[in-house]
């Protein structure tokens, strides 16, 4: 029971954090408007997340779960693969929602200094990454691409391409359509010569 | 005179940086072990450049210079257009030294935050770069890659493969050979289906 509301209040404090990355950005979301929004005290919080790294941590793990989650409309599978034509949509949904993708992006960045508590994280996560798009290639072309590649030299690139689009498109959105970048990619992956 | 004395002391700074990013990486890079190695006081380095991010953009505009350095073995023409064919040893080189490739990838994931020093370097360089690659794909496909996509688009895609691929390889060098994957992602641009 304890165990319950313990829970129910970490979502609510992460809820929190995602509103609070929305309107005012990685900076702006501090320990304590984070706090202030979910009506505890900055040391009530650390009880939950002892630093703004932990707190950043688990708002995107959570946003991973939705994205792949099985069954609640996310792009991925029951295993946690994407799915290969909805890829293209979480691009698009990316694109609505910059102030998540600056989070993602700005503590990626961070994570690949010196011991940061975001390294291992980041490390796992791209391990899973990989092999669920792996997975997800694979399910969908067989064991090589149109484009000639093996499912998981592709995963490779195309977690390379989502992740320095959003640098780009962060920098200068007038000049990056993140969106339809991404589907040229889709396209080069499926031998768009072909068409060509 | 005084100004050459100046742009020499300038350039012996950026030298002693690079030397403690590659020996200590980006946050072993202070502005205290710079001048320490450069022999000035910590003041006295802040006359060349009043903060670390001045010091780091300075850096990395020196080894964009190097790079693309016209006639001086970089992989840039004298337009400060890259060779293609060269592009593939840039990232061969890259992943020779980690310390600067660290510290361009800390410095971009900070650069997408509020009112970061370095964000107009980084939105700066990403048009120049975006052009300068388009019209190297231009001087060898024409209008059209020969998978199809007009060098323009195909130029963000480069660019985003590149910085992601750095990320990955960053937090699991023994995970992903950036080199090859660079590689692959060079083949789709060409239609690697016709081999298929």
């Amino acid at each position: 029971m304890a165990r319950a509301r313990s829970e129910e209040r970490r979502a609510e404090i992460l809820r929190a954090a995602l509103e609070v990355i929305a309107e005012r950005g990685y900076r702006g979301a501090t320990l304590g408007a984070v706090a202030e929004r979910v009506g505890l005290s900055q040391q009530g919080l650390l009880h939950y997340f002892p630093t703004k790294e932990a707190l950043l941590v688990a708002v995107l793990e959570d946003r991973d779960r939705w994205d792949t989650g099985g069954g609640r409309g996310g792009a991925g599978g029951e295993d946690g693969a994407w799915r290969l034509e909805l890829l293209g949509s979480l691009v698009e949904y990316n694109a609505m929602r910059p102030g998540i993708v600056q989070t993602f992006s700005a503590l990626l960045g961070e994570s690949v200094t010196e011991e940061h508590p975001a390294r291992e994280f980041f490390t796992h996560r791209y391990t899973q990454v990989r092999a669920a798009m792996a997975a997800t290639l694979r399910a969908e072309y067989g064991d090589a691409l149109p484009g000639g590649l093996s499912p998981e030299r592709a995963a490779v690139l195309l977690v390379a391409v989502m992740d320095g689009l959003q640098y780009q498109w962060l920098l200068d959105p007038e000049a990056v359509d993140m969106p339809e970048a991404f589907g040229d990619f889709l396209g080069l992956l499926k031998g768009a010569a072909e068409k060509g």
